[in-house]
């Protein structure tokens, strides 16, 4: 069903509290957004599902959670300083600037002149003063991904775990990018979260864990509710492959600007351990950005058998949170015909994703009884820990009904005065929008089953 | 019992992947640390028990997740801009620089030199250029709180739920500073993340909930694990209040280094919403930054009755994540004796911030029988949805005791080859050291209500 524009997901994102445009009451900055009420919930939900796939439900990750500014050294040794950048062309005439791979004639999209620059790098890092000397000499980076934190301390996670390989690390966090044109809502954003799986595994045995986890992920996002006609994977042809690329597949989403990548999963090979370990010489990497004469840490790990020192093998599957929103938003809407002049909004999330797990409403706003019972029975289901459950004080069961439906949860529960009598309530279903009468302890059961 | 110095803390954190510093193997910079595999579970178990009792446990709190980088408009009027700064000090001989408020006697503690320029403010905010002009007219500032974005999203908020007051909106996000002189571990650093709560009330009401949300959020880091006697409210007094503030009182710690503010309830009247309000003429409020002819946000709210439009005042609970998990850290850690020649450190962490729920640890490491019955009990029990539960290969019951007694995971489970038979394993509880012999169905049981 989807959403038919992007406008749509804006506007409902804006009105139900998903998702705002960051710093508005001052004009905004392009590319920054805010996750309100409900799109925090939503988002947090998706990162859980991650790391409980990721950690929990495995037995071979550990995860992390490191710091954004970084040393000015980790995004030279990644090579990020000299190749993480877009080209960037000026008009000298109105003094615009535009990326050069987006100039579809040979004139300034804003003037139309075509006495422009040359193309010349453009770096996407944000950087800024470290320390009291604000003399370019002391400055950090914010990083631009979270992986590389993860080849950093590589050597803390295993002196402090007792890890062998095959092993994996993983984080979820900011990232920073300054993107010259953000667009497309949530989908090319300055500030963004990752969520980052390194992988690391004995040269050798690569080309198969590339493979496990291509198929891993892909079935991971078909578990959040992702439908199979709208997501497919992408080999990344060999010369368009990122530097540090054995093998890349791109997990493909049709969002509603286009199909994009909302999940890459690499092959990097030793370059990024190899990038940042000493000692270089003493390891027979394959790949790497520069010597390295800054670091202090041995990158490498013993095969217990022939003694040997090795820089593992790392495949990569990173995905982007708020690029998961997006695609799960629109996955979710649903337009749908009530009867021949009604129709609804509807946000089919998988329950475990929805922000709200049930709406607990008293027919009447001021009736201090159906009140007190209703807030019983929220904090009884909340006690459950599925997930937050919303005790609705408005008196307006229709305007509840549309509103929970907009934002996807799956069951109201109305409490009324029959439930005074009997302990009974009405359950409405999201999806279907049929409703049952349930006992006290029925309804615990329904609950608990719906969300397990 | 508590550890006795900060450098035991620090020791037990690097050993047993609590936290990292940060680019060590770069040298590291100062201010800043990782979040190792214990570390994250810590954390991120102290923040679900704050959202949980903000957000899911009451009614009148919805959440919020903005963006770090944020419009200068946004810390201009906050006030930040002009008066977010430590006065600091130059040494004319060896060009060190100091905070002025630190200066023990007149002359440069680098140096002894006595020609020190005079004191000037030092702005804390870490800034950006953000787009493709580096001219320095286009810039970000990294938030130094997370409050400010609640305050501009106020109407976002108001316009997208149904709330009335009295109301909040709770936020869990990093926040940036650049001190001079960063330190104490993790309690003094430039990167760091803030639980806050900003509680919208009316003018008059406001003295009554500030003691309010003083006694819940001391109760609340009470129930952390908290011991009473080393935990203590302060008022702040009159002449060392922030401008913003008619009454703060203070959550004072007694960390490793001495007593400090851990986390502090402030009445901020009508400060924020005033500063950041169009329009402000129209509102009789008692205080303001300065004139604002940015904002295009009425934050007011409409007085249901005479309909007049006020702004509200707003009660700041405001907790750091990091000194929260120091605190408890340091609350943890006990070293025992455990007879005349052994002694164990353990961390008695409350089950539902402990890392680990239990490892599960076959007795012996290569037994296919014990490892495979060790994971389907691993499986079961992760599945009840309580935390993370860690499937032990290494072998060595022993070792495992102690590192698990480390990071405060509660139960052991130990597979032997009678579990084979019977379905029985042996339970040690982390604080007793007892163990006791359990059924399978037993376990199950046993786990559940441990950590209800």
């Amino acid at each position: 069903m989807v959403a038919r524009t992007m406008d749509e997901l804006v506007s409902l994102c804006k009105r139900r509290g998903f998702i705002y445009q960051s710093n508005d009451i001052y004009g905004g900055i392009k590319g920054l957004y805010d996750y309100g009420p409900m799109g925090v919930e939503l988002k947090n939900n998706l990162k859980i599902a991650w790391w409980k796939s990721m950690i929990y439900e495995r037995d071979d990750v550990e995860g992390l959670d490191a710091s954004i500014l970084s040393a000015p050294d980790v995004f030279k040794h990644s090579g990020h300083e000299d190749t993480f950048s877009d080209p960037l062309v000026d008009c000298r005439k109105c003094k615009s600037r535009f990326r050069a791979d987006q100039l579809v004639k040979n004139s300034c999209p804003n003037c139309n002149s075509e006495d422009l620059t040359e193309p010349r790098p453009f770096n996407l890092m944000f950087k800024t003063s470290i320390g009291p000397v604000d003399d370019g000499s002391s400055y950090a980076y914010l990083r631009p991904e979270t992986a590389q934190q993860i080849f950093t301390n590589f050597r803390n996670v295993l002196d402090s775990t007792s890890r062998t390989l095959p092993f994996g690390i993983a984080q979820i966090g900011k990232a920073f990018r300054n993107e010259i044109t953000p667009r497309n809502f949530i989908f090319r954003v300055r500030e963004f979260e990752q969520m980052e799986l390194e992988f690391f595994v004995e040269p050798g045995s690569d080309n198969e864990w590339h493979k496990y986890w291509v198929d891993t992920r892909y079935n991971w996002w078909i578990d959040q509710g992702i439908d199979k006609t709208r997501i497919e994977t992408l080999e990344v042809q060999k010369e368009e492959l990122s530097h540090y690329s054995k093998s890349t597949v791109d997990i493909i989403y049709s969002f509603p600007h286009g199909k994009e990548e909302l999940e890459g999963i690499a092959n990097r090979t030793d370059f990024d351990l190899g990038s940042h370990t000493k000692n270089q010489e003493e390891f027979k990497i394959t790949a790497k950005v520069m010597k390295n004469e800054k670091s202090t840490g041995k990158l490498a790990i013993q095969n217990l058998e022939n003694k040997k020192w090795f820089v593992p093998y790392v495949i990569e599957p990173s995905a982007g949170v708020d690029r998961g929103v997006l695609a799960l938003l629109n996955e979710a809407y649903k337009e749908e015909k009530i009867d021949d002049t009604n129709s609804r909004i509807v946000l089919s999330l998988k329950p475990h994703l929805s922000p709200i797990k049930a709406a607990v409403i008293p027919l009447k706003k001021n009736n201090e009884d159906l009140v007190n019972h209703a807030k019983a029975i929220k904090s009884n289901l909340q006690s459950l820990g599925m997930g937050r459950v919303m005790f609705e004080n408005s008196g307006n069961i229709g305007k509840n009904y549309r509103r929970h439906d907009e934002i996807g949860t799956p069951l109201c529960i109305t409490v009324d005065f029959e439930t005074l009598e009997d302990q009974t309530v009405t359950v409405r279903d999201r999806d279907t929008m049929k409703q049952q009468r349930l006992g006290s302890e029925e309804l615990i059961k329904y609950y608990q089953k719906y969300f397990e």
